[in-house]
């Protein structure tokens, strides 16, 4: 696979800013080989993400940020550079159910997911074969539903040591603390097992049940601090009949979950997800 | 088309009701063309829908339900006897988006949609031509804020004058008030231009286009006191992306409201709905 | 809606299109509403398509043509620059069934459908009224089996005579001979109904009732001399079971038909569709 | 799980057929927990398929075999009943591609497919730890090109000393040989990577990405001496664009498969697949 430089760039709308951009990438000889813009007209905003073949340029990721770094300045820009020679590092948790956390693991076994996972993290101690047959670190790190900021704590701590870039809730079943939240903002992803907004919270295959639905979803999106409500990366639906109980929509839903999480985390670690207030901009 | 009875029926779960139902059909050589049975385990009630050969019966629908009406009565059933001989009798609803109403004409001309549209029913003067040409008589009624009763008295009055079963509410854009509705329980069918639960009520891809979802859905429904609440019959999903405005959803939702509003209306004419508490039963 | 210019582009990949392009909008201020690159690696070959308000420029269309010759000369570009000032010109052709087009009359009638409707062309008289009660004139031109050509010069002189940029077939059930395919390349839009290249030719809802398929589909696509081969412009399928005769099919199929018809004339409207080589790029 | 009796018929369509097999369940105070009808008017064939709570009926599926046997004599049926208490024995074969088989383990692992799997073969070791930490025997059958026949004759061998019922070709890359499909008649199952008729054969996706299609496909079918042509049990697609190459559709398509196949599978496991002629019937 070619290496490929990204730069991932937000800013004000106005005249110019593609010119400027690609004015400077030609000056340098850079080859881009996929471009996309989008001008947020209501908002007045403007997103835009190049790759540029690593080996048209005749310098690196940090050189690059530093020729860039004026231009940015002169428009206001929010940018970012990233190169995919160097893997985004990303920690999974999880609690009892395999699915999402089998799936990734097989997608990133089979070079189908470009990333480092460095560690899993669970509540519970069920999933630690799965995880270590794969050759990844498992810790276990039970919560006492009395004390949660011990487990917290020590989940922070073992983020920190592993560098993670990014987590991924795989069916993980406790509520994130506002201040992980805040730590990580745009770089924590969660499967809900429902279409958002229907059935925020609990047990959404029951209320789904509960209301007679024709269709159940799956939504992966950046969790914030208020519960289910973060920036929306990808959903999908499947179908259900009359016939089927919750416990048919958990086993049809599971499919959705998986492939929608999968989805959402590959654009994630390919720098395809730019979060603009609560809503995400999908340049795939 | 081959002319066929249907009989419809719900009652308590037990054993032995098929074996009654058949044997009585089998006794009088009826030869069954589609049959479905549903056994809700958690309700403890049954399901069943049969279309019978009209030509295979020595009797039409009159006598065909005199003669169940004893298993009805020793099995606690409801039940229903139509003949797609008389086709139902349709009022359809509409304000002044065409879409769902010039569609819905579309198929009735087609021979796609079998019922009777007698009478076509507006707030809005805007789709009395489109009406017209299709040899349907077009009442416009208009609404006056201040006195909606003038206008549901009027409606209900065409109604009756008009011999209606069942009336589709092809995007009209007014609440029906609870005395309708409870005139024509399961009678009444919406299309409401969102992925219910989500985005009741009013300007629901305004409320879409807030929450930055990456699906937007339409939902047919039975209409009752409770807004936007009763049992769903179908619902549709479509993918929109960060670059579709309000006005985009609107364009690409006609398409999903209309055609699950026309798949909802076509199982509804085919006695193929059940409802059950606030769910229902699609024997499709 | 806003006036906007459009300008298209495609020509051999090379370092820095994108700077010379934007570069040239920039000088004239031209605001950049959306923007889509793609560089079609295998083939070395780059396509683009810029909207740029027409309110932000000092000039028209032909003006911007002019000036961006020289860049087009010198990058060995084809392009091309229209304004959404000006609609397409459409001729529409039909056999007998109505679906496709009642569909499409409905949309440009709500001003979902950005093109002129100059005329509407059949092979039978059956839908002079519903294209008429949209004030569009209807031109019945019979086939005699034992001579086309007739029939077929009578079909190129109304397209002269209507001044027509693109057809669409919209069910028109004879295949269109060559030389009219290459006077329209890329400028004649067929619906077939299958899932190309599965079902090629007739009746292929019967061939998929043979085979067993459970799923069928539309295929929107360019007409060639080579029949139900030329470039796909867009698909769609539908899901079937064992219950579905070949008359469930044809009736399922509309709804696939006529929505997948829809998407693709309203891509090939907004200049959305590249073709290079038997494929298409969409920009949507 | 409640243990469950299925009864599968086929035969003549007449009528009565429902009377009967209803009746005789009745008498022995058979609680009937889902039943599936369907009449192919066309063929004039009957297919039925009922669930029966094992604890509702004083024997089990000896006796209801042996008791149902007259009248399936009298009405010409064939028949099959099974014991959800005894699971089938399904072999799975692959080749080097982990993604079906991971995700079958893995389904059946989390209890989710209801089968015995007493043996994995493959002709390649690659997927050898993979199927052993779920405590499954893993067999290397090597190909040689030259003699594909000692090959065969080994995992015939293999079936038949791990008394198989069915066999699952999880992306296994051999042809099989007409003895071997005819020795399991409707009970190898196979998941092709495209959406058939289209693309028979090897490299589907290059074939697809050669025609421009915009979806992709995967067909779940039973193996039939004629290659990719048997009887399809579910098909699904997945959209793409211009910009997917064919390592791109094979990362796309798998997602597509492995659901595909694992729905089929899990219909074959629960005896919802009739066979009739080169057709299925789903009773799901």
């Amino acid at each position: 696979m070619e290496r490929v430089l990204r730069l991932v760039i937000s800013c004000p709308d106005r005249v110019g800013i593609v010119a400027r951009v690609s004015g400077l990438l030609a000056q340098y000889n850079g080859s881009i080989l996929e471009a996309n813009h989008h001008a947020d007209l209501a908002q007045g905003w403007f997103f835009m993400r190049n790759e540029i073949k690593a080996s048209s340029l005749p310098f690196g990721v940090e050189k690059l940020a530093e020729i860039f770094t004026p231009i940015a300045r002169d428009l206001n820009m929010t940018f970012q550079v990233t190169d995919t020679g160097s893997s985004k590092r990303i920690a999974l948790m999880c609690s009892r159910d395999s699915h999402c956390l089998a799936d990734i693991l097989n997608r990133w076994q089979s070079g189908d997911l470009p990333c480092d996972i460095p560690c899993v993290i669970s509540n519970h101690d069920d999933l630690r074969s799965l995880v270590e047959w794969h050759g990844i670190p498992f810790f276990h790190v039970p919560v006492d539903p009395a004390n949660k900021q011990e487990h917290f704590d020590e989940i922070e701590r073992l983020i920190a040591a592993h560098q993670i870039d990014s987590i991924v809730l795989a069916r993980y079943m406790q509520i994130i603390p506002a201040a992980l939240c805040h730590s990580y903002p745009n770089r924590i992803i969660n499967i809900h097992h429902s279409f958002l907004p229907s059935f925020i919270g609990a047990r959404p295959y029951h209320q789904a049940y509960e209301r007679g639905v024709k269709l159940i979803g799956a939504t992966c999106h950046y969790v914030t601090a208020d519960l289910d409500s973060g920036p929306i990366i990808d959903q999908d639906v499947v179908r259900i009949t009359h016939r089927d109980l919750v416990e048919d929509m958990v086993r049809l839903g599971k499919d959705c979950e998986k492939s929608v999480l999968a989805r959402g985390l590959r654009w994630h670690l390919e720098d395809r997800v730019l979060v603009h207030g609560n809503k995400t901009v999908i340049f795939n």
